[in-house]
């Protein structure tokens, strides 16, 4: 065992499970940073064996990286938040996990977002990314807005602008809609055209939808009036959730995910004035989480 | 063999391959229904070895209905209409079979559609079923529109209203749209509310959104107004498609599909006077093909 160890500290493990990839990060009592890492797509949504694989050899890794060993993981408080989990069926499934940590303590991906956004006090984030939803934690009043998965969720997000944009070009091929420099554009990155653009992305995932996204900003910033349309749609919904999250007064709030600064400017103005910069990433979020129910639980005892 | 083979009759098997089911009829050379049968699905998009399967077991217990035996199945000549075969890739994989027959002839699902709700001759059709489009066949003309898959087409398809009913269920239940009767009908039909609905609906196939559809039409004739704002964009699509096929001055347009007699009052009543009622099945149709193919093959040689 790592001399870290024998000190009595407690080493604090923090991951943020998503669609893509698992981030872990390793630090002590002050949250001085020990080393991080990176594995695999962690949403149990997709799959709760992978999801483990992915946390678990992100840890060790992260561990490694550290200065630990890998049976040091028995010895580490396990801070974890996860995508899905907000569903009562995946989030027991997931508990009963018999996991290798000293502890674990598991909660949503948004959760652990906005913690990490707000560097561990209250608030509210927003997600445009491959999803999209709204997020409020406060001692009043705790909500999730969306977050209802891709097709019949996530409005404004990447895989509905991705979607919106196929189907626009679908109805344009067909001349039952007005043509789109989408056409051009989407024929460009996926290499084919006509029926071709149905062949690929026949049962196309989330992920594969969102990609089609910046070229529906692009074609909007270059005012083509079907992506505008698009956008805008978009946009709106995301500053429907947004005047949700403020009725709320919460202390802070951010916009988080990848699509968040192209989007910013199509959303409504006074609501884009009241965002905050995110202060950290959700792994950060996901100590803070396990430090608080940590406490909570040695305050029990 | 059977005798009826032994008098150098030729004797023909229909096939309409779909996404639910595999539909097939012999007939004799007169077109005299000789047997018929169902088996599984066969839209080779969702599995190559499924549709044959489907298509080999429904061929066989046709024969057998018919009073032939297992094995005089290397004597017919086939017609066989599939979904997805307009896809060249899946046209290619599904002629390079080694089927059992003596002769295969291959199209599409809408192509045998239109030739058997027209007698044999040419027409359109359109579709308004778990999927939805557009399809004309004529010396002059051959057109498809839509047929592009959910959830990028199929546009005022069972699939489509369903999709559309979960959103605006889901856009209520978050206060950020109006209320409407449908989030009652879902839950009573799923059997759960709230999240619940997202958890049963995680990854629906188009089938399963399609099975929603029929409560989204009852709310419309109950006056909701979100159920009516949804119908009446799906049936604004399908009058376009039917504007578009009879542009090209079709010698008959029907409307087929599931849906289609539920949806037909919701559609712009110029176009639903153009309809006529089909006069026979798909699988007719796939019989009128392979014998067209099959004189057409003879008089080459």
């Amino acid at each position: 065992m790592n001399s870290a160890f024998k000190n009595e500290r407690t080493i604090y493990l923090g991951i943020d499970g998503g669609g893509s990839k698992c981030k872990a990060r390793v630090v002590d009592e002050k949250f001085r940073v020990l080393g991080s890492a990176v594995a695999g797509p962690a949403n149990p949504v997709h799959g709760i064996e992978q999801a483990i694989e992915s946390i678990q050899s992100s840890a060790q890794m992260a561990l490694l990286a550290a200065g630990f060993e890998k049976n040091d993981i028995s010895q580490v408080v396990a801070g974890v938040g996860l995508a899905g989990v907000n569903l009562p069926s995946l989030y027991q499934v997931m508990q009963e996990w018999q996991h290798p940590f000293k502890r674990l303590f598991l909660t949503t991906d948004l959760h652990i977002a906005c913690l990490g956004a707000h560097g561990g006090e209250e608030g509210a984030v927003m997600v445009a990314g491959t999803g999209s939803c709204g997020y409020i934690y406060s001692k009043n009043k705790t909500a999730i807005y969306g977050a209802h998965g891709f097709p019949a969720g996530d409005k404004g997000s990447g895989a509905w602008l991705g979607l919106e944009a196929m189907k626009a070009v679908l109805l344009a091929q067909d001349g039952l809609a007005e043509a789109t420099q989408l056409t051009e554009l989407l024929s460009a990155k996926l290499g084919t055209k006509g029926l071709g653009l149905v062949e690929v992305m026949v049962g196309a995932s989330p992920r594969k939808y969102a990609q089609l996204a910046p070229l529906v900003i692009e074609a909007a910033e270059k005012n083509d009036a079907v992506a505008v349309g698009i956008i805008r749609d978009g946009a709106c919904y995301l500053s429907m959730i947004a005047r949700k999250l403020l009725a709320d007064n919460p202390a802070r709030l951010s916009l988080l995910g990848g699509l968040s600064e192209r989007l910013m400017p199509w959303m409504d103005q006074d609501v884009v004035g009241r965002f905050s910069s995110p202060l950290d990433q959700p792994e950060a979020g996901a100590i803070y989480f396990a430090k608080k129910e940590m406490e909570f639980w040695r305050a029990a005892l």
